[in-house]
């Protein structure tokens, strides 16, 4: 899998790859991420990429010409199965997605920053808009962050224990049930004794029930 | 505002709070993000701070000892208005939690790793769960990240334009309108007439009946 990250903040997006789970795929060649600095494409001398807005208003919006140039030339550099803008009012990101996302080849990730870009990039060049939920951040690029580990860490080989991810939040529609570690006692807070029991098929059980428990208590819909 | 995070990656916090608005907001003094290393509290010489499931199963998870020294620490400096754990069985935030949040002074984000936390931290000390979105993250890291990136930017003074952040989607509960900027004929795209015609009034009319047509097409449920 291969991802092209467009952003005005290529800095922000340096640590998130350079640590844990996602540094190890990309060390194992199980995914390329590049990031191309929206600047580059400027088409002035003064390294402009944002304007005013037309008819008024707060707020500076990313312009169409450097981001035209950025996306044509990667898209004759190589095929890209989905050209995907991070913006608030977008599709809202779920495991499903980023199921059917972990599948694709190639995939471009275009950042809004300030009020977002031009209507005519999301018109003319966007296959696919996705939030992360309803709530604003500074910039897009914390979101791309989001959706690049959500769908990196679900590449097989990724993660060491394969059954991990299978045994998280959501791939069942059910929430985790509650995990417990050593010391047995802390403090006098003590971890339930069927997990001390060694008996495999009533912890089964028990979690089960617990994970059902869980989700009937916080989260309902998921249940419909 | 004071945020201090605790997590067992601080290096992968490093580079969104140093960089936009985030590190403005910190270099103007409006807020102060510390982050604590989760393995400067372990208990023994490997700087342990995960161990095996009790009742078997895929996963590492978090112990309680090292987490309990490390919030008992900062709790003995001040008091924490929040203790936030970061876990996809959280409440879903929201830009209304986010408003709730940024009137808070201390705050405490615990980011989950690895299978998560033992369950008697959340039962003894956490005050409140946090979720950025139905999928699953490599860490909490990321997703504490984004809360704060979401609270910070609401901060008064922090962004540069008080406005700009009330008229961002979901402040009203409706998405926001299409914005356009220069050149206003790109490649035969034109940008509406009516944000070129220099009618405040028509322009303002415009851009609430394309808010009002844009949100009940891709998210009816806000205006329920």
């Amino acid at each position: 899998m291969r991802i092209d990250i467009i952003t005005v903040l290529p800095e922000l997006l340096a640590s998130p790859f350079e640590a844990s789970i996602l540094k190890r795929a990309i060390e194992k060649g199980l995914v390329e991420v590049h990031t191309h600095n929206l600047r580059d494409f400027s088409t002035n001398n003064y390294k402009q990429i944002d304007d005013y807005q037309f008819g008024g208003g707060a707020g500076m919006v990313m312009m169409i010409e450097p981001i035209d140039k950025c996306i044509s030339k990667l898209k004759l550099e190589r095929e890209y199965d989905e050209i995907i803008y991070m913006t608030p009012d977008g599709a809202t990101l779920s495991q499903g997605i980023a199921n059917e996302l972990s599948l694709k080849g190639n995939i471009i990730i275009l950042c809004g920053h300030y009020k977002g870009v031009d209507q005519r990039v999301r018109d003319h060049f966007i296959t696919r808009e996705i939030s992360i939920g309803d709530f604003v951040l500074s910039g897009g690029e914390l979101a791309a962050a989001v959706l690049c580990d959500a769908v990196i860490r679900l590449l097989p080989g990724v993660l060491g224990n394969e059954t991990s991810a299978l045994t998280d939040s959501f791939q069942d529609d059910l929430l985790a049930p509650p995990i417990y570690t050593r010391p047995a006692d802390y403090k006098g807070w003590k971890v339930p004794d069927i997990l001390l029991s060694g008996n495999t098929a009533k912890i089964e059980e028990w979690r089960e029930n617990e994970a059902q428990k869980h989700t009937e208590k916080r989260r309902p819909d998921l249940l419909e």
